[in-house]
């Protein structure tokens, strides 16, 4: 009868709204950790992946070509808030590739952020496509492009050698075939494939590990995680989930955000990791989740602490008086099965 | 085993996200038209109920000592959005009341609609309370202070004369006790209470009926209704669902979103009023859920088909291309119990 309960939120005393979800925990060799819900069922990853999406570009030898660092790695893992130095990074690495910014083919929009926005409408006619959340995944595949001599333009199309090779990456991590009738087009115009979170979670910590890869992917896998653990303003922004959680983490914890409720995340020391989806597609929901699951795979650890406070935010009104919360529920424990 | 599945959103042919909900439609006799899901479980109707809670506004002979017309009442049962004519007749209310717009005690935010937020970027340092979307309904508060002769200062609180009108009003439309455990403060600092949808539903039927209500009381009611309906701008704003579905109703329907996923709507020409709450509190379902509920409760009207446009609402990606959509589902059908 549908997925569990694992968020309630709360005003005063009284749980006003509800949010379900399912959750997998995975170790790289496919061992279950544990799992919530249906985890079977196929599921859009979107942003969730971008660090498998970017094993091309660092693979091929693009990003070492273009003398690439943590930042400009990050970033290509990134879905940020069209702060100034994303934006200026992301043409950055174009030009560095001998592109200009009008070969972005991911469309503008303005930060979904509120503090950005306001700075954007104070600043900027119109937003571009750098700034385009997902603009340092597109220089990541424009400069691929340019490494290898392909064509750049329709890139984003199903067809172009850019989008066969994240194709490929993300099946051969995953383990999960990618169907055709399970194909939709994400936000920034890719494809996207409709996966179950077991094969996310399963994918994300051989990511972390590197279990089951060829000595390049491995160490392709391993950069692409240390650089977004060592750079995460790049991979979110100011006061994002993703960005205060690798921060707090000090390089022990890899997580990445998707539209539409979804989170990956990874603990590689432990060699875990993590996929989950709120049903209802709900960003403030799958923050909490995300948090908490990590929280109780690190009790006991200091950095626990932390993930325990941001799964359970304090709401605050108007003026600025608290008036609710949002809390994991009693249904969200994490066991092994 | 919970609340059923209500609206599905696709994104190509696979569904990425689901929303769960509970709605009941009641006549003004209490008699029951449809129920789907939990309708006795109590909910905060948050600002859906603002249209009750102007009843002491109408009733004390405050709009009309003011001279008030259709507009000001409407700002008074609005979540607007913000925009330079809701702000400035908010304080044009207020200032007809011989009061300041230092007198407003729901705070200030940045407009939620993003066009809204982006043009107050521009033209304002910061917002002010007159911008806050419930500013009509305090300009209401103290338009009635000032009208009786109470101190509108700490006209928010539990307890001030304001308030105990307004949870008077409540209790006498909707029938429901408001009990103190089930109190909660609402985003603009009023209390708010849980109450039954099927409570909720009811009042809504009563207030375009006048069933059971005094004569000055029904006719208040009915005034505020009809405000609404001729002023559907004031209710909401430019591109909003409550002014586009008021618009499109040319005074047959009356309908207003409440925050958390919360709608209250009714059709008076058939003595119905509509409540319900989407689980999770995402407007973009409960969006889907009042429009498909009004349009086969209007089934064979041309108005319904509209509505039923309005309950389908296409996704399109950064770059303008649909990329899926919002449906009701299979269960979310209206039958008479």
């Amino acid at each position: 009868m549908g997925n569990p309960v694992l968020v309630e939120v709360l005003r005063g005393n009284v749980v006003e709204s509800r949010h379900r979800g399912a959750i997998a925990v995975f170790e790289a060799d496919g061992g279950k950790v544990m799992s919530l819900g249906d985890v079977d069922r196929p599921v859009f990853p979107r942003s969730a992946v971008k660090a498998i999406q970017a094993l091309p570009f660092v693979e091929s030898g693009a990003a070492d070509a273009f003398g690439f660092g943590n930042r400009e790695i990050a970033l290509a893992c990134a879905s940020h808030s069209g702060e100034p130095e994303h934006a200026a990074l992301a043409i950055a690495m174009v030009e560095r590739a001998g592109l200009g910014s009008d070969a972005f083919e991911c469309g503008a929009h303005w930060s979904s952020e509120q503090h950005v926005l306001i700075a954007q409408a104070r600043d900027l006619v119109e937003p571009t496509a750098a700034h385009n959340n997902c603009s340092g995944k597109h220089a990541g595949f424009l400069c691929t492009c340019a490494h290898l001599g392909h064509d750049p333009q329709g890139y984003v199309a199903l067809g172009h050698p850019a989008q066969d090779a994240v194709k490929a990456a993300m099946e051969a991590v995953t383990g999960a075939a990618h169907e055709t009738d399970l194909c939709g087009t994400d936000g920034c115009s890719i494809p996207t494939y409709a996966v179950p979170l077991k094969a996310l979670a399963h994918g994300f910590a051989r990511m972390a590990t590197g279990t089951g890869f060829a000595p390049e992917r491995a160490k392709a896998a391993k950069r692409i995680f240390a650089a977004c653990m060592a750079e995460p303003f790049y991979v979110a922004g100011s006061g994002r989930a993703d960005t205060l959680m690798m921060e707090a983490g000090k390089g022990r914890i890899f997580t990445k955000t998707g539209a539409e409720g979804v989170f990956c995340a990874a603990i590689p020391e432990r060699g875990i990791g993590i996929a989950l989806k709120c049903d209802d597609g709900t960003t403030r929901a799958a923050e909490v989740m995300v948090a908490e699951v990590l929280a109780q795979l690190l009790d006991g650890d200091a950095l626990a602490e932390t993930l325990r406070d941001m799964a359970r935010p304090v709401l605050t009104n108007r003026r600025g008086f608290e008036v609710g919360s949002l809390r994991p529920s009693e249904a969200l424990v994490v066991r092994a099965d």
